[in-house]
């Protein structure tokens, strides 16, 4: 048995709620474009339960391409975990993350900070086009195809994700929803796909869950300063797990513990992932310090999810095969 | 048919030897600390030829268990590569990349530029140990038993690659084997393995090939500092592309075009990293300047190589099944 | 008759109030820990009104050396000024910031960001101990005498400033008074002392003007973390420009035109403060692009005002002396 | 009696020269692009020597206006101070850096990193034309009247210095003449002027010191990526300090103790710069580490000196004024 079984068993058993699990279905109708605790709960839920919701696309469009919201990112929520309190962790398991229009757009010129300034300086079009693209679900793949474009046509597979998964900010904060940061945010992973578990950080009572900004696909860095912008019908659940702080958002999928840290400059945003991967292997898989230093300089993997918003953030993760046997 | 297959066959053919490729059995004696044009060619090697040759660990020690070097990174080389001229590309495509003897030496704290501050301030125990690991080529790992760690027993894949593959700088530099830039050097790229071709450009006649810095496995990001350091077999062959001028570093392998920016701050090697890419998508994959920013948003993946070296390395890739067919 | 008068009599002209100036005597009860446009004004003023009042220590210890308010930052505010909106510019001139009390704290180590990692890693003493100085007005010096410190005793020249000058910021945020940012804010300048005028950007209705964090005197980049902190006597008076749209913080003293631009990492810093100086040279002094980049490379003069908040600020300026004459 | 005064006259004692100084009349006829031990000297001098020599401009061109060498910044020297061995520092003492001809070259753009992304982007005129200024030595001013300029004309006071100043690195590295570091080099600090003292560490015999890259002014930054280029007359002595390691250059005037670090990112250069400092003060001054950080957290000042060259410069200095008394 691998140890993270073992955890989420201990963990979550705690948290078990005394009623049975229930599945909200909630179509928002307001949107926010702050994470903040001066927002008043869209939807009150307990450890356990299911919502069955929709986000709209970055530039505030919903599923009938109707805009309803002011852009960037508003975001679906807050949802109001009943039990949370500062010092808590949150579980969010994602089990659907799907497209629900036929349409997204995205950006065409590599973003500012994403290339030398020499390239900025020596670039012929600067005109910054959307670009729209066609969702085909039957296929799997997003196509585009514009004369705007060498060559013309585009075509790749569809990954579905969010590009914002956060809660209320500590210290009365409120962030724009353009932000990632330790309370989660737009971190534009472009791996935080339907399957995976989002741990965040309990800063306000309830949590105050918020999500939005879906792509259809994104590529790793988000250099051209979009991913595929669509709308989305999202399915999760949410669990509790009392008294555990936690410093970045972490996620788990079935072959990986991940660290998602943000900051500017891209460094630190390494730092804060690598830093909060050690603390996790040390209090929760039996590694000392010189223990985990020495397996993760052999076993880290890293990944950059977006140089394009106004922090940056980057991922420390380990291969759950990788850890030692106890 | 691949674009990239065509691209090799009308590249490699204008620089196809007239005499057939040779294969040359080199055993150094002596190595080097700088990448430089000073250094006397210890080989000469046609376009097409086939080295097969050893690297000392990055400590200076031998297949032997004997010292004949001084650190870092004493270098294997220089082979000189007849006919390569500046402006030239050279292609070396690694076969051979294995660890030849029975250790190797790690770090066992995380490096100072991979953590936050907070995280060295608060740090117990600051001893940098040395850590001696087994190498078990039957086995496919690399182990370590020790009571310095927690847990005291370690296992993890072997995954051989170079840390150091670089040709000399331009304008008369002497650039220390412990840094990565333009011209190569001290990547620190846990992908770097048997299998790979390795794209650098010419800048000095000859080109001046070194390698060296084996490990027999890497974490990305090289975080603790150094990999399983150990002296090497290494078998590779060398082509030649003329009048292909490069900014970069880049890398081929069966499913990706790579390319190797280094810098520092880190946001820099993403950026050199970045722009290089895009001119390779322009100049050999038949895209415009927005088609490629508009692909690469979509598709882009990245990799941090190293932040432990002077100046660090990011890697931008891209993967070859999802360029549009021509 | 240099430029910037003629600039301040046009500008203010049109902003002259119609009823006379009027000082109001402000003791603030309620002290604010975010920059935001929820909190209710505290006063209202109009254009060339002059406000006498009063501002806590950092900690949130008031005159009387009465805990009053939590830290970090404490403000005094928000003033609203009549007729201020969002896309106007504010003026603030300081006659007055006299440290109100006769003792001042401050940090003993420098900060993280402000020493190498290495430095860090070698201290020997990391406990953060807080230094209590003694204000001597009469002589013009702070000092302290201390048995924690080699030498025991250090004296200096007072220079009172306010380390936090801001505006409610734009698009609802609700920022942390640590932070320095396009609004103002923590900037911890040491040369933000009586007598100079502050510029800052409206983006609410009332500009909602906040004040606090005095230093009796601060080194250039804050480097311990604090200045002397203390709580301050301040006089100050408002005007407004209508329409005038500025990117970040400006100030003018008697000798120069100056920019303070806030990021992290610090390059971002003087970035943001020389694109807004050429701006202005162009904007306000007849430059051209060219003109202005040719002057500024042989006379732009920088500063460093904090490397220790979580955005930090750089000083870019030119003195006035220089400006060609029109 | 101030305590730096007693430590140059302790300190230098012990390299007085046995035999008297001598005057070297030295016109360089062969000029270097890099920093490397590998150079012949140019002279040899005793310490206390005083040499009187030229600099030709950035672009190779010298006093006659003849082009003599390649660019950038070809170095006058290598002078072999007898008797300094690795591990001991040289101080040169500048007694003259005056132009010895009439013109200088200016840029006339701000530099790729002085400025936004956005301020790139959004250029109208791209185009990097060269600047001719006149020198006045009699009026003390240089002047420049450009129908490609807006104000057509600009004048500055001349404050001549140089912007490189250096000697042969580390571990047999050659590194280019535009590269500031722990040697040296080219830092292009604005306050490098006639009257200071310059301390570098010597890290091979004899300490090989190259100078060049004269400036008839520089703004602070060198944001248009040049000074004000010429070619200069120079009156230099050299002295000895038998072992004495220092970590980063140095400087000293009346007024300051002078700090020069340079690293890329910039933040590293101010960290470098305040730490050595540090360590300057507990060695030479009498300071604990918590000492130090207490005094510099007040009484620290920052320049930048270069965000242009491939490293970037930072300076951190202190009054000696403000040292306690000893």
């Amino acid at each position: 048995m691998r140890p993270f079984t073992a955890f989420w068993i201990l963990a979550l058993a705690a948290a078990l709620p005394a009623a049975s699990p229930e599945t909200h279905r909630f179509i928002p109708e307001r949107f926010y474009n702050t994470y903040s605790a001066a927002h008043p709960p869209a939807l009150r839920v307990k450890p356990g339960d299911r919502v069955v919701t929709k986000t709209i696309d970055a530039a505030g469009v919903d599923w009938d391409g109707k805009p309803v919201a002011n852009g960037p990112n508003p975001q679906t929520g807050p949802f109001y975990l009943e039990g949370a309190e500062p010092g808590d962790m949150i579980v969010v398991t994602f089990d659907k993350i799907e497209p629900n229009r036929a349409t997204a757009y995205s950006g065409s010129l590599l973003a500012p900070y994403a290339v030398d300034p020499a390239t900025i300086n020596a670039r012929v079009d600067r005109e910054p086009k959307r670009m729209i693209w066609n969702i085909d679900k039957a296929r799997g793949i997003a196509w585009i195809e514009s004369p705007d474009l060498k060559p013309s046509r585009l075509e790749l597979p569809l990954r579905p994700m969010l590009g914002c998964v956060g809660v209320a900010p500590a210290r009365k904060e409120a962030i724009l929803t353009s932000v990632p940061g330790a309370f989660g945010g737009n971190m534009d992973y472009a791996w935080l796909n339907a399957g995976v578990k989002v741990m965040l950080p309990v800063n306000e009572p309830g949590a105050l869950l918020f999500i939005g900004d879906g792509h259809a696909r994104q590529g790793e860095g988000e250099v051209a300063g979009t991913g595929l912008e669509t709308s989305m019908d999202v399915e999760f659940s949410v669990d509790l797990v009392k008294k555990k702080a936690i410093g970045w958002p972490r996620m788990e999928t079935e072959t990986h513990l991940i660290v998602l840290g943000s900051a500017r400059p891209l460094l630190e945003a390494l730092q804060h992932a690598t830093s909060e991967l050690q603390q996790w292997l040390i209090a929760d898989y039996g590694f000392s310090e010189r223990g985990a230093g020495t397996f993760m300089g052999q076993a880290a993997e890293y990944e950059i999810a977006n140089v394009v918003d106004p922090s940056f953030t980057v991922v420390a993760k380990v291969r759950k095969a990788l850890l030692p046997r106890r």
